[in-house]
């Protein structure tokens, strides 16, 4: 695995989960250009907050833990999260605002900071040209660790590595789920914002573990200012073809993952009068408890498809849609729906949900 | 129990399910007002559509089927309803169109209306001032009956009568769920619509299972033409108040008889800065199913509430809100959320999401 120039990648047990990494850290001391895709949840963790306010600095580094949201912490959640940012940049001889912060975990709780800048020398001592102690540090129910990478071959060589974790409280709208995607390509800010648009509203914002919004969903694109230059179309071309394709195998990779999931359903959506309506439906149907279930039950339910459609306003006629599939009996399930109303199309990926799920987020705290 | 003056109901097997009644008809010979509410879904049952059609004529019979939804049927399903009304108001001497028709169960199969029409006679000549038949000829996945009266007392009686189902696919905007309120006093259509608004914005619209929205639901309010008049203001409101009640107490026995719940929850809104954020509120926390999992697992989330305001763009500050409740031990759970913003208030009732739910909704087909 080719790691992209210009970055170093860790994670450490601090002590926030009973066991395992639960803080991981990205360093590019030579700094990257950054995009950030966030929760539209309007009580969003403080992580997410002053991410947000950094966003649009060179970033140097980025700190993540696990086991805990630090959201709904009260004003001291904020305090907290500055500074660990405080802390992390004096020791690296960087600014604050150079530094993303990214949390997942429970929310209300707060944010154990002593133990994470406690652990900040240790952490920053294990750096590596590698990314498995940060894949690690950054899961929470996940079962396992979520990394992509693709080298773009021609007469220059650009590598893309994307990083996520995810596995329940997971939504079109993004979900509880974190990614990075380092790249040694340099971009200028207008193309990596257009690009990384496009990749996250194909993968990250097109699938649905069980429809609830996270506080905490941050996506982060990190292009490496030293890097070498993308310059011409076809360059450009086939990076976003390769940007898109990372953020499409994480984002299912996260559905795969999901709670106590059995199934994994690629859901087409053909035939729509437009776009919007295309993704509005793989939204709905992404999102029906009962659909879900049915899937779970191996039942091929259409009557649960044509509500849910109806639920969102989608109107549709018996004589025009229509609905096909693989066996609900496999894994893995494709189902491919012609609305039978226009040319329009999406594609979007959902798990089913089961008694385990359930089991799951009942015993989680 | 004391039938309002006018109506006569019953209920029959027809074998449309395996077992027991499935096809109920309330009969009110020399006619009655009515009002009804519909669900929202854009792809409702044929049932819907007719009842639709007929709501604001002079009502004398109401068909009732359970077993299948008749949605999804096809121009077919159009005509089976049409032919249903047909011979049941050749039957009755009465016109097509003073009828209402409703059904439930599952989606896209064809109504096997032979049956149906088969069975007319037995149904009309099982006809009772008894509600019990007809209260179970309208179950689906449903344990017990959901049978409140009321008698308002007074120089004149006033009796109200109401009957529903519901168990599953429950969520605010009504649910696939029927109601039927029965009554003799007699009210002009203005007050009645008024009245029956306000009954069902408390009730029905105020309760979730699962947040599907059903392709069936209706509620239908009759009051009979020969009834007592209502004529004081002092009459009206307690006819009002006691038909508030009659719902209320109809849509509580439907979260009680969730699908595999084991907790049934009244959530209060207070401090909201409007009454359409205490029932966006009261909404968003009812159908989360992430928060439905931790009542299911006894655990006082407030995290999940928090998040799931937040989902729905309601901002809340840590230092302003304030979240009570009872035990989460009990079957019975109060939680009162003040959000710290207002004056406003809304009351809804939910029940937790359980594995046996997911495994119910897993097999039913």
């Amino acid at each position: 695995m080719k790691i992209p120039e210009g970055f170093l990648l860790g994670g450490v047990s601090c002590g926030i989960k009973d066991k395992g990494l639960d803080l991981g850290l990205i360093l590019c001391k030579e700094g990257a250009l950054a995009v950030g895709y966030f929760t539209k949840n309007v009580n969003p963790s403080y992580s997410v907050l002053v991410s947000k306010r950094h966003i649009n600095n060179v970033i140097k580094a980025v700190i993540v833990n696990s086991g805990n949201a630090n959201c709904f912490t009260h004003t001291q959640g904020l305090k907290d999260t500055l500074k660990i940012c405080d802390v992390l940049s004096k020791y690296l001889g960087i600014k604050r605002n150079n530094i993303l912060i990214a949390s997942t975990g429970i929310i209300g709780k707060r944010l154990p900071f002593e133990k994470i800048v406690r652990s900040i020398p240790y952490l920053v001592k294990n750096l590596k040209k590698e990314p498995n102690d940060f894949a690690k540090s950054i899961l929470t129910t996940d079962t396992f660790t979520k990394v992509v990478s693709i080298q773009i071959k021609g007469k220059k060589k650009f590598n893309i590595l994307g990083i996520a974790k995810g596995a329940g409280m997971i939504s079109p709208s993004l979900a509880t789920m974190l990614a990075f995607i380092l790249t040694d390509a340099k971009l200028d800010k207008n193309t990596l914002n257009r690009i990384a648009s496009e990749a996250v509203e194909e993968s990250f914002d097109s699938i649905s573990v069980d429809g609830c919004m996270s506080t905490n969903d941050s996506v982060f694109f990190l292009s490496y200012l030293k890097g070498k230059n993308i310059t011409t179309v076809e360059e450009k071309n086939r990076f976003a073809y390769a940007l898109k394709e990372v953020c499409k195998k994480l984002a299912k990779m996260i559905v795969k993952d999901a709670e106590g999931a059995t199934k994994f359903v690629e859901l087409v959506i053909r035939g729509a009068s437009s776009r919007q309506e295309a993704k509005k439906a793989v939204r709905a149907i992404s999102n029906s408890l009962l659909f879900k279930c049915a899937v779970f039950g191996k039942m091929k339910n259409w009557g649960r498809i044509v509500s849910s459609l109806g639920e969102v306003g989608i109107k549709v006629k018996e004589d025009k849609v229509k609905i096909k599939s693989t066996s609900f009996k496999k894994k893995n399930i494709r189902i491919t729906i012609d609305l039978g109303k226009g040319e329009a199309y999406w594609k979007g990926w959902f798990s089913d949900i089961t008694p385990e799920y359930v089991k799951i987020n009942a015993g989680y705290s």
